[in-house]
């Protein structure tokens, strides 16, 4: 509730159109539905330009039902992060419409309302195995709207690779960087390019990799500015994160 | 055995009401009952205003049955945390009135019998993940005679879920705060209202949350004073310690 | 601003006795003052029930001087912590009753405003070194209006010693067990008392101490119940959090 | 050197403009000057929209003078970060224009040369003691040519500081949240607004803070999507970010 | 081969009763038996005074049954430690003499061949699931020779149960102590005995305890002097340790 | 492409013989086959002197077979690393000549291409739980063209076992030394031989081993000079850098 | 007070020797000596066989004068760690006699009081730079009567230095091991000699020692049992524990 | 001492020409010179191919002059690593030919000795920081011979920086890659040639750098395999590395 609306409340009780409880009741008017185990938040596209987003990891399969329910009845694009497929298999006796990328396990109820906007979002991987994380970004990203292409298998161990496609590095908005192990690829790509870098450890590799804790560590400490680091595994927040920065979900394009 | 028990018995001694073999023996005898693998504290209601809490997690199931069966033998009520499904139901074949809590698997013995008293302890989550915990926490501090209520899923993403309980937030005696990923409900809270908040970390979330470490170092450092933190997961520890806070177990309401 | 004040406005405006840019302004009011490179919480006496606590290590001395001469400008008490000989010496110069604990490096302005209340926290040691961050949770608690008493060196090395004071544990309202290298005495005094236990954590030590990581595992994983952990040397946040507990600035006693 | 400079190039080696020798050494010249101990990058600024950086630390004074000497002798802004007095003194003698930021310990040389656009980049911290590193963001990004606004010392403990500045926190495309200790204030900021945050954590704290690493961890692992994270006190990165994102410098705006 | 078994063999090369191959081919032999994937070392107990022990950890069943038949061939103790109930099962039916521990994994074969000698050991845990260690260790200390006596569950939460046995305590020669979560134990017994202290960490706990990290530290820190810490649940190389130290194995009693 | 490849191509261009599109697309034409979820890297043998490596965990059973499949089709030897034996039944139904080292989980094909060199390789291990690892390592540099010995189960603990392969030990042309544990293994072998050693950490152990860390800093410290270390586990890594120091695939023999 | 004690003073009670008030004083009078920053252990000598030792670390100059004065009052030699010059300084002008052991830091007041016992310890270091650390324990050793040696700079990077002892070695009735960096000096002794090793992990080395933690490491996973570890430099705690395992302090010599 | 050496002895003793007491003195006749608090390596020139290296720090200056000055004495190159100003001003006093390089603190005395071979040993920088540890590594590997060149300040910041030298890089028999902050330097270098990379993590950089750690971890998860990796700022260690490597020390070339 911004100040416009607030002054607007407050002429209405001057005027006396609003008697001072319901003006104590709106006041308090909360814009989520509480349903005792969640709190769920309908005017979050309002607010943040992106509906609520359901972490899958820690809920009952009933949970998940029960929210993704109540959140896609008003219309808007719901989107459930790493789910199981028994998840999606409840979810979709529920919701027809409902949809599922099994690789990052995503969910997607509503799809397609989005408009498109101008945005390119790029997502790079420096091997297989990071493909699951990626695509949990490019699907994110092109929810909201962005146009997204895959650039996968290109991390340093052979440059030329990465070379061959300075062009499409160039051509981004935003390059998403996917990559475990010793995760120079951010700093390789920050290295060739002028756009900001959304850099994803993965818990790829083992051993001394910790469980993405090496990759992570290197992204942070690139030698080349411009590198945004998000946690380990998290494709969604660096989808997220691009299609903030691409401009897509804030009109400005 | 305190000053004045040992002055009485003293006295007996001096008196010739008591010989000295004897009284050794008294002074020696300690209130557990030892069953080899396991050193039952009968008295411990009267020492720490509790009994005697199990910890079931490393325990066989014929042991926690063992130990169960004796501390509830004496009537007072008995609490049994981090319990298995097929504890309860061995459990609950020797005795009958036992009743389980599946979520934070809690088995509860000879339950009610601590007089409700005073104490108001509000348990806060930052998601639906952390229930799990928060109800160990909730179950143990109305075990303890507390007026307990629930607000879950008021995490900082929307500050506003928060906010609008602000009136909930300054009632309570004590409130345990609940929260997994960055942590950040502890400190947020503690800036809001001048009572103690215990501060549970828990394990939920993925990558650099490393098993709950990072909301357990983000809570150690709130910037707003007057936060109590326990282990991560810790539920129990967690509702005990805002018992003893909220003045419920001392008799001082 | 709470509920009542906000209904009690809202008939303000409708009666017209208040107009609404007031009212907006009012509600906008916001209870700091703005000195650029901080903030200044002046009600915050009232929120928390304490004053605005201003850690000194970071701040440069003309900082220090300039925040402390205004938050004691309105006669509340006024702690500083973690501050050098140097700063207070500058803060005497322009506060002529500040007052200085060299040991704990705490700096007192408008000392002696809260009224004595029943609270009893005792403040006990491992060690000697440990006493510089026991001072500082001593003096704070003695601010806040608590009786507080000091046991110092009674670590678990020789347990007699901590055994021979059981009396004064058990008359304490809230313990502060302040250890560093193993941190045992939290354990050992929780399993003694039906109090609760703020346990400090502290950086005396060497090697495999990790600058206080040992102990603060340690009181983390008490398994006596009861334990509330603050961060490491932070003895400040001890003796507030005692105070929290204590009841003392609740009026509750 | 991209396709279309590639396509000329062969062009006149076809028709004789250029001989063999000749463009092998184009295609061999490296847009850098080697100094021996440095090799220096005078066409980053075509290529990354920005200067040479110059980290200062772990350089020598000698070094630092020659390589900023050489780097604005082509008139080009240069920023030298983690400057100490010293280096500053020697820079001055040396070049007459050179201005010192003494807080972040920032030179600027040939400082005013970047044309100021659209960006509007929001400084916020959550303490007094985090300025320096948030003067360090707040500068890179004035230099890179966006409007600047600071408010610092905001932090969650007293959240009503930071709710009152709501309006503020909507206008900015990019908000660079600097905190240490718990590092909360970017979650709740980025729950607050639909902009990117760039989140710097500090090493200011003490204990478990364990020298930043609590306040990276819970930027890491923020329940609010949209926060991007970069390395402990890194204020010029944290700026150098902000300015990519706030589309300044790729000539959007 | 000690300098005085050389000497004898350099006298038999002069006086011509050894050959010089022969003293070379002798000089060379060395105690053990190559099997490929294992160097069995049968003269063990003449060097260390005790067989070899076998880590069943990270070996194939056929494995465990080779080295246990051809180690048991010559009629020694041989221990294997951490084997599954599988394992077992295949050395029974190899050797039929074979004995199973099932709580620590501990498989004996040809046991009883030890003489009983004077030390004696006391084996103490915390909690009842530190009873599997505490078992290795007590079974490891009896299969040399040693008098055992089991003291479990007296951990300090309860701390008149561990002094309610000073006087078993005092007559050990060398007390186990056996702890997980907080690891008190060591440093509280050691501060009541003037007996060395082999302290074994163990894993049991959960969140900070961080697989046993946490009782290891304590106990590294121990406050009270004489606390010999061996690897987190390792039960036997705590008895093998309290073995060497109790003098039995060394002939001194 | 190298600067004399890049000469004649410039030729070619000058005369005629290449027209501008040609050649740009033979500047760009990349030495590998992009089959979207990965690139595959044909010209590494005369890159790197070695196929592509193929490490499975993290892909799929059909990406396995996919890339193994295009790999081999070119009749250079595939070297596919952590397989599960499901995986090997996929690739061995698609290509009759493969074949597996279950041990390590290896799976090679076209196997036998590489010319037999002068290099001579001795793998040697602490224990017998090291073995999975060190076959890796070994299988590794045979593929490479080496000769390799094994030595295994010659730990420090007895260390005659080792001294005795003294000079099997002084003829290799470069060790790998796998070991988990305290990892004293390189450190005594590189004080004994003045032969690089590459040392592996494995993650064989328990307890404060994690999982190879204590390993992996006792190789990084060795007080002994020559000892190049590896990832913990990485039997392949070591085997392919012991490869590329004993000359073998350098044509230096 | 041991029971034997206690039936007496309850024997004195009984016939009227003693009365019931004097009998409570008995019981309670703890034998220690409060002097408020300390509680002096006057009777240590009695129950653990040595005087209390003061670590100095964390006191001040005139804390160490005053409790080493009030200690040594009595006669008992008084050890004094990791104590400075100055400390030394002030100590000498209050107690005539002390003496000082300037590398490792030890002050000695009344040294000469313990008879020499049979018990022979062995002190051996890894280089050069270890020795404080070895003195600090071979002092404490020969305080406690134990006849010491010391084997200095015998690390494993030439080990022929280490077997060439190999008769002191087996000599010995403990080893204590002190080594930094790679920590192998313990895992090696141990599988020489069938004696207790008391390791002692050093802060020697640099980068990834970690101050001591890889030696620390190294030590705890001998993969020779028979190692006592304790706390990294702890040289005055592997002297103490040396001493009760050689039975010097026993007097079962 | 060898097979044959030990032969010939024998045949000695057989042949009279040897008596029994002579010959074990021989055989335990040690080649090191013990001087107390070292014991110095004469004849490591032969074992190890290179004089004992003496690594300065926790030395003291009496220390290093009087080892450097024995082991000098008999005319080989004696390298001192980690030397201060102070000791080096020490040991030229006492050895007039000593020489100091004073970036890495390198006192070489004797220099020149060993004969200059084939081995070309190129040391790469990520940045002007990372020259101190370089140098430390280019020096020892000139020092045994090998020709180095040094090429610094080629980070992946700047990738053509790299990739113009890749004609030198392909040159070299082996490569040192010295970086700090995310280490990338040691993967791409790795990517692009076939020669066995030694990298050496620095501990350049700040914040999540730890000093090193980052580094470290991403060369130890390097995707190119060839990478050997020493300890953090070892530059010494991976000058002698890339010399045995380079097979100057080994007669091979």
């Amino acid at each position: 509730m911004n100040a416009e609306q607030l002054r607007r409340l407050l002429a209405d009780v001057q005027s006396g159109r609003l008697d001072i409880e319901e003006a104590l009741t709106r006041l308090k008017l909360l814009p989520y539905e509480d349903i005792g185990f969640a709190k769920l938040d309908h005017h979050r596209w309002l607010r943040k330009g992106f509906p609520e987003v359901v972490l899958c990891r820690g809920k009952t399969v009933g949970q998940v039902v029960d929210i993704l329910g109540r959140l896609s009845a008003r219309g808007t694009t719901v989107l459930a992060t790493k789910a199981s497929p028994e998840m999606f298999a409840a979810v979709q006796q529920a919701m027809a419409g409902a949809r599922f990328h099994e690789l990052p396990g995503l969910i997607l109820v509503n799809e397609g309302v989005a408009p498109r906007g101008p945005g390119f979002v790029l997502v790079v991987t420096a091997g297989t195995a990071d493909i699951p994380v990626a695509e949990e970004a490019a699907v994110t990203a092109e929810v909201m709207g962005n146009r997204v292409e895959r650039l996968y298998d290109v991390g340093v161990a052979g440059l030329h690779r990465l070379l061959d496609h300075n062009k499409l590095l160039l051509e981004a908005d935003v390059i998403v960087a996917v990559a475990g192990m010793e995760g120079a690829l951010a700093s390789v790509i920050s290295g060739m390019v002028d756009r900001p870098i959304v850099a994803v450890p993965t818990s790829v590799g083992y051993g001394a990799s910790f469980e993405g804790l090496a990759a992570l560590l290197a992204m942070l400490n690139s030698c080349a500015p411009g590198v945004a680091v998000v946690n380990i595994d998290n494709g969604f927040g660096a989808g997220y994160l691009a299609s903030l920065i691409s401009g897509q979900t804030r009109g400005k394009g």
